[in-house]
């Protein structure tokens, strides 16, 4: 109900403010048996990490994660696995100059109107700091799904104006390593060069740029979703539109399909395996789901960031007594969002996908 | 869990199939003391309803509801309301061609392989015909939320690549007076006529086409949504997506917002009442909500629907067995659903504010 | 959160008030294919319905069901299975004298208190009517419950002070059978008949009588039930206090295992079969539930119904107003409530077995 | 679903093992603005925390609560609140010799059926260390109950088959004060010194015994409950039922109800203070509770406990290899349970009665 929790039966609750003692979260419901693989879910948590490029911001924060309960000898237990990672920079004298003042496009001002008291530090539980709970609970949810051979990959296909060309069908271990070649994880190594250049001038601006995440997820059964308001994309689309900074989300043909024709959009079933419920279609239009529920395809979807609102400029605003000021960006911020939101929204697919794969799990062995 | 309900405390759950006996509603939290006005529910259920203009269905369905439970001397009580429409024109007939074969970019399939039976007779559950019952439950919301000063509108805005011009500042009654002059439902009456138009030569064309539906909530008190993962417009995103044939979600700024700048995105506080609480924002990129949470503003977001799949032409597709085969689009199908579609976004929106409006209660006077 | 519904998985919501045009009840989340009996359902609801013998109410009600959705060619789909049942003989007037009175220990009072509305109307939604809802749903469960080898056994214990022998171990089915024998439901007849005579007596004084419900579930799996709050007797307790009534919920030893001392109460661990997880218990005073999750052996527990609070006697009490006055029933009212609830008691059971069955089969298969 | 979690508004998860690194709790929901008050949550753990008195378990554990989220200088926020309490005795070793044996009346056999792999130590997640995360979030819920004048009492009343008299009508304030002077937990000091002997003569004997918790809740408005499944006295049940070692719950006339007559069971209203909605009843075998919600009498309760399953005394038992085999309990045990349940029974019942009260809120404001 209070909007901390996502999932259903693998169902996560984060907590913590990004300058408290630390962040965290616990997932219920997650399967017994996975072998918790520590690195992994580190080297997720370092693709989100601040101050891992000269794109990003330079608060320093190793993001190490530490198990408290839930694993018994290196493998879940079945019971509530919790994850904590303790705030080391906590440099909270850097926000005393928005203590009384509302930073416009952040959440500031609805947080003191919705509760009538706010952690101002570093935007207290409003901070871009809270998702990374979830890259560790991401983590674990793609451990459990690499075993069922379902891959998920995003990259970042839009920079301001400047966008990826399509990247072909390359399997998804090798769209990893070229993505990671780069510090803005793009997957087209020319594109990611007019990206950081962009985000650096941007930065130097003492401004910030927005960005389109796009995602590809492979090896996800036919099944998956519930009709009629848990539509399989209806929840991909929640999940999205929860992290910080996203205000838009499409899948399959996205908003490019309201401007198309039936004859053109409709995906073609075909059956190459000759073999019942294999079946494939021409197209992908439908972005892998069919009236909510996946049909075998690959699903992709692609989210949309707005510039970071912290600039180093000065703005009008009011103050918490309602008094028209000025306020400058102070600290160490992101130019540009979503190099680092690149593992958030894989976690968010990963905490979809295995959800789903589990509610499933009662319907289809029933 | 099943994914028929939907809502925390103003909770729906719809039932029934496209040709049942019956469509229907429950309403789980309804506050007690509403005067239902079921004229105006019916009035809603005729914008949806098929069969009301040229560029509709022509199936015949008056769609008429009655209520079953939960009022008492005309007033909700705070018990279960249960709204029930009977299907009446229901030509099962028009659907044994589609018993054996997967039609293209149906939810023929994915049911089958979900489920192992399907009704199949009009979609049977993932038929649009469901969404009549969310129109039902949205009108009790609207007249909850009436008595609140917050008004919902929507349009079409784009029809295949004709779009509206923006609408300005209208008040939303004259809006609708407007947008109700048209059978395209575009509150630009020039770009409705074009729209209308281009349906009508797609129809004959036994095509069909995608389309738009852009709206705005006014009046909505700052303070509704929840962090962090029940933000307000990652509920309308869910609430949205889950409407048949939707593909794209986005508010405010939406996609366009990712190539913009923060300097030039990130909305500046006024206070042209000059008392504390009463902000106001000098441009709206944020959609009216700041961290998930309502400032005030209007909301404002789009829906990107898809091209009907059922076409009026020969198709390509496999059957149950998994035999290629053809499949020609039969009975009485809609060639662009945007103009019907406008009734069930305003009660899905409706029925998130509700929702979270009530949410809130819990918290505001705690 | 307005408390209609109830489960997780197999989740029913029911709805209707004593004297509206119909009760019924939604099921999400049926599991597909189930063939559906009606004369089961039937049958069931008649072992709830009023008028059944000289020991219950003389209200007349054929409690017809009639389903509305869900089903297709005799089969569960897995879409929202709908039943309604149409309230027949509602002669709304026999509670004229109610309208503004408060009935002592009945909801008229908190009903008001709460919502500032209620349809008095004998007792609206707070009506034990609105269990013949619940026994229908239970009827779907037990019917699947049945393909699993789990079966479900209530009968009435205690009558006032009469109080049945201990049944010993036989079959439910020949239980049944003899339960069924005799109008108030107990399964030794010598004891039934002892009640009969006193609820006669009671019913010819005016008055009415309490009474226990004993249950014994046979043939469930090791491994049902959640911890740490949803143990399955938690649930169990729940469902079973959620019975118009019901003051009091024990299982295992109960409330006689208070005074017990270890030694005499643990069950010690047997394995008849020396195959490893086949193992049995000597005694059963945990009642099936370890943990709260099933061994494997027996669930038993008992349920306490207070008298019932209608009785033909004048009474003293308030009126809507403030106002000292008195009141005394009208209209058909069982004297002894427990004959007619042995079906509610195992509609109940079946729906916490039914879901946690569910529940956990996204475990097991994980 | 995973059943970590409990209430809705104010809801908490638990998480954490006997011996691992810490146990604790987030409560999500919590009202913003509440003063933390950290010496009463620690004096609310106190009384829950091993080694306080010779009828105890010896282990020793300060149980220290660290608060990690959700409050700033001093007051909750509304966002995640997280407290932490580390494990320190962890004498893991004593534990095993039940690596590879089933111990009689645990949770060993379930949980290893249930999920395939479980922390023996000490009984991992089943051990009721668990119980003093309820408390200390419990102890949250009463700050605020307490600033709405909602007061809960809780004592032994029962030890094997001593029993205490009736209280009277004490206020809680003395009650306290009386029950804390024992080491019990009675609130009658001659029976407490009865209560005592005999768990001291039993612990000597190396086995232990059950008793009974009765408990009063008094200064709640009348409107609290949820019809038809979320009963408040249906909540009660169940929160009590998911104690460890419980194995029944009764309210108002309880099982005794079951032998009573309508005509003395019906609480007669009255109206002393001759106001409209501040009625009275003349009894209160409702337990303050009618048709599930509250009607502002004192709620009232009591809550059956077996025997401690630990026992020093060889049993029969099977090892997870099926083989017959003995066991005998080793390390620091309690003989009697209820002392110490005393803080756990009011922590539940204070999380009840404030998610009900939040619940509320948006009924009665709406």
């Amino acid at each position: 109900m209070a909007g901390n929790s996502f999932g259903q039966i693998f169902r996560i609750t984060t907590f913590g403010e990004s300058h408290g003692a630390a962040i965290g979260v616990i997932i219920d419901g997650c399967p017994p048996n996975i072998v918790v693989d520590i690195d992994f879910i580190q080297s997720e948590l370092d693709k989100r990490k601040p101050g891992q490029s000269k794109i990003t911001t330079q608060r320093k924060e190793s993001d190490t994660v530490k198990i408290l309960s839930g694993i018994f000898e290196g493998k879940t237990t079945g019971t509530p696995l919790t994850m904590l990672i303790p705030n080391e920079d906590q440099r909270s004298k850097d926000y005393s100059h928005i203590q009384d003042k509302y930073r416009p496009s952040h959440a500031d001002y609805t947080y003191q109107t919705k509760y009538g008291i706010r952690d101002y530090r570093g935007g207290g539980r409003s901070s871009a700091r809270e998702t990374a709970a979830r890259v560790a609970a991401g983590a674990i949810a793609k451990l459990y799904l690499k075993q069922l051979g379902i891959e998920i990959f995003a990259h970042v296909s839009s920079v301001g104006n400047i966008g990826s060309p399509n990247l072909g069908d390359l399997p998804i271990n090798e769209l990893l390593v070229i993505r990671e070649q780069n510090i803005v994880r793009c997957a087209d190594p020319a594109t990611a060069n007019q990206m950081i250049a962009y985000i650096d001038s941007v930065r130097k601006d003492g401004d910030t740029v927005g960005g389109i995440v796009s995602t590809v997820v492979k090896g996800v059964p036919p099944g998956l979703g519930e009709p009629v308001f848990d539509k399989l994309h209806a929840d991909l689309g929640k999940a999205m539109l929860s992290i910080n900074a996203v205000h838009g989300f499409e899948y399959g043909s996205g908003f490019a399909g309201a401007s198309m024709r039936g004859s053109e959009h409709n995906d073609i079933f075909i059956n190459p395996e000759k073999a019942a419920q294999t079946l494939k279609t021409l197209t992908n239009f439908s972005g892998g789901i069919q009236g909510g529920i996946t049909n075998g395809m690959d699903i992709n979807f692609r989210v949309a960031f707005k510039p970071v609102a912290t600039i180093m400029r000065s703005q009008n605003t009011v103050d918490i007594a309602g008094k028209e000021t000025q306020i400058t960006g102070k600290g160490r911020h992101d130019p540009c969002v979503v190099p680092r939101a690149v593992a958030i929204v894989e976690a968010m697919a990963a905490l979809v996908i295995i959800d789903h794969y589990l509610r499933n799990l009662a319907i289809s062995n029933s």
